[in-house]
């Protein structure tokens, strides 16, 4: 029967994330394996007073199929907000996207046949590379260092393959946490101008900054059109609405619509005017200040926890801000191996290893600090800082 | 720089009805072109009673992120739905998608490598071409006659080409609106059986039946797992929610969760929800019936303004059900240049040649009648007459 398949199916597999956190949905288990946001900090009231609006006002509107685009309206805010992050467009160069998930679809479909090689951060976010497999892409992996992905590597790489985009998450990466410079950002930007690279810039987390400045997005230098910026309700508001958003020039962004139309026809008109009546009616500004406090503290817990308990021959990010933090421990660790017994102990994470396009970091782990308090993260830590100094000693004795 | 696009997109062009539709917002516009349920008639009241309940009650669930199959309780509720349409099947057995539209993508990304053949009804649903030919897939058209498409062809067609599926819209089909009979849909699940097909059954106008009595889908006579059916509540409750569903074997279910966690992770958690709570609290059917009863009407109008007012030489489809009627002109009518001349006498049309995957058509055009009055629908169609008249007579007068 696999033979009725297609050929890109045998590459998909189920994301292991995804899997896990079906695991990790038991309550004694502390997770760090996730991507949630905190639940409790979600704005729900307004939320409800916004939906109740919509549909006493517009309920016929809010129920009724809409333009592929987006409701115009939302797509006004997304411009305001964009050009409170440096970028400045008009509501012609916004799609809106089922989540910000979809646009990264949407640019396979648009730009990728079988074979065509893709640059990557290395590690990279997992369901990036499961989109793009979608379409059968190769994966350059670049290198990265504390700063971010290094603008000389994505040269030599350029040069030497024919690469359809270069992928990059410039704020608080997932899965590492870290933030690219500024100077490196502008550098980037040369490199694609030169190679005449399009670049995917990825920012669903810039909004959750908790120390240090912020720094331009790539798309605020495009004077080509050769970057798509996307970024997303999901954190700054909630992501059970599956909207986000793709900015892009008008070349690109019609060849986007068209797929979306053969992919969903449009994002869900309810939720995209709710979303729209919620950012009208109430301060969310004062709202991610408020998630970027408790983030905030949950990640200054998450690091003063594995400075007071992981074994030596640990290391890890010091993000600036985000939703992640990425452990790195000795070379002979094995985080796929580790993640079972972890389970046991009652506490999760994702092995570093499915965030590598072309294999590697095994010794690795990506870590949420985003949706558990700071007391259950001092106890996750301290669950798992004993399980890697029991596999320590183990290995010392072999 | 179209080079650096994919080869797809070379194939795929705008969506000619997307694309009309803007131009018939247009309010002195009679538009017989969209596919719009008729918007005066959802129930908003209900869905905003539903959405307080669901914000009140489970807000902090319906802001966050859900698993890639749906939520729970309204896949029940679709197993439910599909128990009452003749289908026996589990929770397992079902897929939330956004919109069925998705399940379109979906299924091409699951079946369809570039030029694997794809057998449709010939017409077919325009933007079912556009999703399969956005995996480079070839179509084969299946000749139809009044009672849907003919399964000898189907046979003769699967025995000389090696086909990934039939796609089929049994129920008031889109472009058509004819009904495929009891006995053809047994035939095509024999054949399908011996040709070892998998058929994709599309069946978003089922419960919208005006007269004579329902035909089983070809689901319920499916032992192999070989059909993937296909519906949604767009046009039962709103299609704004865009939130349709899937019910498939195991084996192909699982490879559509794959790809959806790809496409957008999960479809609006809100949204889901928003639909369980109206659908458990209020009494659906009994709008259903409310429906039909004003489609019903609106498709008599559209019959007898038809038969009142067009010139000779010109037959239409009389459907049992769903929101659209077929009009065949005569032979030397092209209606793809007829439509800027009905747009300047403010009627609008989908022309018959979008619905042929493999050309043909222009004689033909679709008629929706699900969002006009029954006046608007006789004023529209005086006017379309008219025109019609006109150009037979200079036709006629060359």
């Amino acid at each position: 029967m696999d033979a009725r398949f297609s050929r890109r199916m045998t590459a998909m597999q189920p994301s292991s994330i995804r899997e896990i956190l079906k695991v990790t949905e038991h309550p004694e288990i502390i997770s760090f394996a996730g991507g949630l946001p905190a639940a409790e900090l979600f704005p729900v009231d307004d939320v409800r007073t916004a939906a109740d609006c919509v549909l006493s006002q517009l309920g016929s509107k809010a129920l009724q199929y809409g333009v592929t685009e987006g409701v115009p309206a939302l797509r006004s805010a997304i411009v305001r907000e964009m050009a409170e992050r440096g970028v400045s467009c008009g509501v012609e160069d916004i799609l809106v996207t089922t989540g910000s998930q979809q646009s990264l679809d949407l640019i396979g479909k648009v730009f990728l046949d079988p074979g065509d090689t893709v640059l990557t951060e290395n590690p990279t976010y997992l369901a990036a590379i499961q989109s793009f497999q979608c379409f059968e892409a190769s994966f350059a992996a670049v290198p990265t260092d504390d700063d971010g992905i290094i603008p000389e590597a994505v040269d030599e790489l350029a040069s030497r393959l024919k690469a359809r985009f270069l992928y990059v998450i410039p704020n608080f990466q997932n899965p590492t946490g870290r933030t690219l410079s500024a100077e490196r950002r502008r550098a980037l930007y040369e490199v694609a101008c030169a190679r005449d690279l399009v670049i995917v810039e990825d920012d669903p987390y810039g909004k959750l900054r908790y120390r240090g400045a912020d720094v331009p997005p790539i798309k605020s230098w495009d004077e080509q059109g050769r970057v798509i910026y996307l970024s997303t309700f999901s954190k700054t508001v909630a992501p059970g609405f599956r909207t986000g958003w793709a900015v892009g020039s008008a070349e690109i962004l019609s060849r986007l619509v068209i797929v979306k139309q053969a992919a969903d026809l449009h994002t869900s008109s309810l939720d995209q005017l709710v979303l729209e009546r919620y950012l009208r009616d109430f301060d969310n500004a004062a709202h991610v200040a408020r998630i970027r406090a408790a983030y905030g503290a949950r990640c200054a817990a998450m690091e003063s926890s594995l400075a007071a308990f992981m074994p030596s021959g640990y290391e890890w990010t010091r993000p600036e801000g985000g939703m992640f933090l990425w452990v790195t421990g000795p070379g002979d660790l094995d985080t796929t191996a580790l993640l079972p017994e972890a389970l046991g102990e009652n506490v999760a994470f994702v092995p570093g290893a499915d965030f590598f396009p072309r294999g590697g970091g095994r010794e690795c782990m990506r870590l949420n600090f985003s949706c558990s308090s700071p007391d259950l993260i001092e106890e996750g830590i301290s669950r798992l800082a004993r399980l890697c100094a029991r596999v320590g000693e183990k290995a010392a004795a072999r």
